[in-house]
């Protein structure tokens, strides 16, 4: 074990693998893993004939997937997915063992995976969970070593081959018998495939998997012919009505409203909100209500901004129709108001994950955040996030972008409840650390805002503006004079899961806890 | 020297690389020459700030080009294209000296490099020419070696790393301060950045040089700004007025509208003249006046094709916009109402030529060709086609897309006067191998049509129809008894170039002509 620039204990080695040690947000570099090269098998079919078998099955021994192997499959479908699913089974079923799972997210109908862990059927995850594996593996109920990336950092694991995946299967909505898919179009239709692009493009074998063969060719072509290999009917990709997220609407809890309102005034006195402004917010229900006032400024001042960011719901197609934002990049549709938009309007920009946040390339989208509206389970007084386990010490969450957007954007914004179940939501430790605080800009909760030292000019103007800045030591105290200081949560010894930060370095892990 | 399987000699080692022989069209693997991998240097540049640079001189000079290094361009703005010119001269400003042309093809107006190729600024082309460097470099007057390749070959030599460029100046007609661009609006709009699209993935430097700086983001992306290291700003890319090419109406010549008939004619009774057929020509005036008539079939019999592809001209919109095709792939614009479609249309796809014709990867666009319309110098009674060099032996043009199409395409026909400048087109052997008589269906002069012994239906189908069918030696005599056999060109022992097949083995050479 080594202890890395957090003070958080890192083992050297994990389910075999060696692992660097988090240090900065910054520093590490490719030739940090001696990663100089993104690479991928080349092949050669001169054969025009259709790549069409007719079974999940069927592709599965025509991919000459083996036991060891890894695979992967992307998260566009959310809960509404059947692939993943599907796909263990049939594995299962021609008796192949010691899969490892690296997808993109991993989520709660999922939760079917887990007879087939215990059955040796898989054995790795090489990505975060959403949900009940996740409380399984650190509850110590399921063995299943975990390695949790974000949005970029997988983007990055699977592009320098650290990550190498040996068949992809990528749900393919509007797919065509040569290969050619979009996600645009037909009855599973997700929008965006951005997560699904890195693996079409470094996979040693790409499956599109599709209920819906169209004629060839398929255009507008998101993922192309000439690297998928073998494409793979099935009757249905999944529960269309759980494929959009329902958080999608705007909170109306007055609390909620309070953050939001705050955070609003954070966005407003940070300066950037003028013309060319750029902007994320998640799905939840607080950050759609930060992203309204943000709409209303820009309508009442004639600011014409940048671009909107990250996962898409309708009301930033509603900013991007009105013209109050040049354009949209889109990793993942987050409701069909965004899908029928990215189908039709080319402002509306399909990104990849790596083109997102994949620290190492050219330059990530997130680079050139102005303001994100992030999220939390806890902070702690030295502005570090925790996403993953809440303060049950329960690995629950996936990374998701967030600390890729931390660190890319210029005011990282974090909106939290002070309390949550009795819980206080500011702390002197997190439970894990996911997000570094030297990435973090502003923590607003209801009770007062939290403005880090890297961003002095915005504390003067919060201050100038009457809004309740404080430090963040005095806001846990008044938390903690409200909820008493937590106990900590009792883990043993056993890590059973990494938290990856987007470099690949290992910024914390995830040990079981004591019953 | 060897002799590849169509009996010409070929040198082991060129310019100090080892070659290997041209065998056939089909069995040559990525393995053969051990590329396996198509690789990418990886980077980190976590910094959201602008790219831009204020003229090409600072951009070679950011760039780290050195002598000995390989820099491309890509030909979109063809005989409009100042890029090149402007680079080399300033190259040479600099004092660098052996450097390497990779570019997509180099065209007339290039000619303005022969002076720095005489001083050393340029020391080899690993690309084809069109006009007079070619021609100089077969008198013997300049020594610069080259290796012509096709558009297929050359995506698959930079994928696969046996032509490593070192940097890739892509002119950007549309570009933002980060690396964005596009090919489909402002004054240099070229339409699609197919061949451009290959370099910006795998070169190991990429600077984007713009003429048209537009504000962040420039959506929708053909180049992303993960791979762009660079922008350079410039005055003007070129003279939009010959970006365009001139040759895009159809032929009025009696000859050429007897050839054409034929051709179509051919193209009916191949029986792929139904729904889902798939269809690429050239811009010459026969070309044209094929489409013409393949457009009138298709309206009358109401067929719905399945796409058009190539270089696409304004006649293909048209027929893309009535409904006639599903979709069309566009690897190059020859026209302005090309460019405008593929803004605005997402049924015309702009494809890489990766995606268009290399043949390492699952399958490229050529694959799927039903019939194809190509061109030829000459021509001999084995079927193989010579595109690259005149009768009189000098080097005057690029493979272009040949072989390639020919390779792929289910039916090939070649069109082409039976005499020009009372020289024999059909003879017993050409005076460069371009394209293998293996892959070639059909040719077709004004004097009668040849059909290749693989397309034995093909052929009485045409008889029935009573077109006048020959076997391509009766053609051979038909003609000669008009000009005469024709004189040998007198070649000197010196190899002064390659023409390699899309599979990287080496078809034929070019020697220097005895005068």
């Amino acid at each position: 074990m080594a202890k890395n620039s957090l003070g958080r204990e890192i083992p050297e080695t994990f389910n075999g693998k060696s692992y660097i040690p988090y240090t900065d947000p910054h520093s590490i570099k490719p030739e940090t893993f001696h990663f100089q090269r993104a690479s991928r098998v080349l092949k050669r079919n001169y054969s025009g004939a259709g790549k069409v078998v007719g079974s999940l099955r069927e592709a599965i021994v025509a991919s000459g997937l083996k036991d060891g192997m890894t695979i992967s499959t992307h998260h566009h479908l959310r809960n509404g997915d059947r692939l993943l699913n599907d796909l263990v089974k049939e594995i299962d079923a021609l008796g192949l063992r010691d899969i490892k799972i690296a997808s993109s997210s991993v989520h709660i109908v999922h939760a079917e995976l887990i007879p087939y862990i215990r059955k040796g059927v898989i054995t790795a995850l090489e990505c975060g969970v959403n949900g009940p594996i996740g409380e399984q593996i650190s509850r110590g109920e399921l063995e299943c070593p975990i390695v949790v990336r974000s949005h970029g950092g997988r983007a990055r694991s699977v592009i320098s081959g650290e990550v190498p995946i040996d068949v992809a299967f990528l749900a393919a909505p509007y797919c065509d018998e040569y290969g050619n898919f979009n996600g645009f179009y037909g009855p599973s239709a997700c929008g965006s495939l951005g997560y699904a692009l890195v693996d079409a493009q470094y996979a040693r074998k790409v499956v599109a998997v599709t209920d819906n063969l169209v004629p060839f060719p398929a255009l507008p072509i998101s993922v192309a012919q000439n690297i998928v290999d073998i494409v793979a009917t099935v009757d249905s990709l999944g529960d269309p009505k759980k494929i959009v997220s329902s958080t999608t609407k705007l909170t109306k809890d007055p609390m909620g409203l309070q953050i939001a309102k705050y955070a609003a005034t954070v966005i407003d006195a940070s300066g950037y909100l003028k013309n060319g402004f750029s902007f994320q917010t998640g799905t939840g229900g607080i950050s759609l209500a930060v992203a309204g006032h943000v709409r209303d400024m820009m309508r009442a001042r004639k600011i014409k901004g940048s671009f909107g960011c990250g996962g898409i719901t309708g009301f930033f197609v509603d900013m991007l129709d009105e013209g109050l934002f040049e354009g949209l990049f889109d990793v993942q549709c987050f409701d069909l108001k965004a899908v029928e938009s990215i189908g039709r309007n080319r402002k509306h920009q399909e990104m990849s994950a790596g083109l997102y946040a994949n620290p190492f390339n050219m330059g990530a989208v997130v680079n050139r955040l102005d303001c994100a509206i992030l999220s939390a389970t806890e902070i702690d007084v030295n502005f570090n996030v925790n996403v993953n386990t809440e303060s049950s010490g329960l690995l629950l969450h996936n990374t998701g972008g967030h600390c890729d957007v931390a660190n890319g954007a210029k005011v990282s914004i974090i909106v939290c409840p002070s309390i949550r179940g009795r819980l206080p939501m500011v702390r002197d430790e997190v439970t894990t650390i996911t997000t570094p605080g030297e990435t973090v800009g502003v923590v607003v909760t209801e009770r007062g805002i939290a403005v880090n030292d890297h961003l002095p000019a915005l504390k003067a103007e919060l201050i100038r503006r009457r809004v309740p800045v404080k430090d963040i030591r005095q806001l846990r105290d008044e938390i903690y004079a409200v909820t008493g200081a937590p106990k900590p949560v009792e883990f043993t010894d056993k890590v059973v899961g990494l938290i990856e930060y987007l470099d690949g370095t290992i910024i914390d892990t995830v040990r079981t806890i004591r019953d």
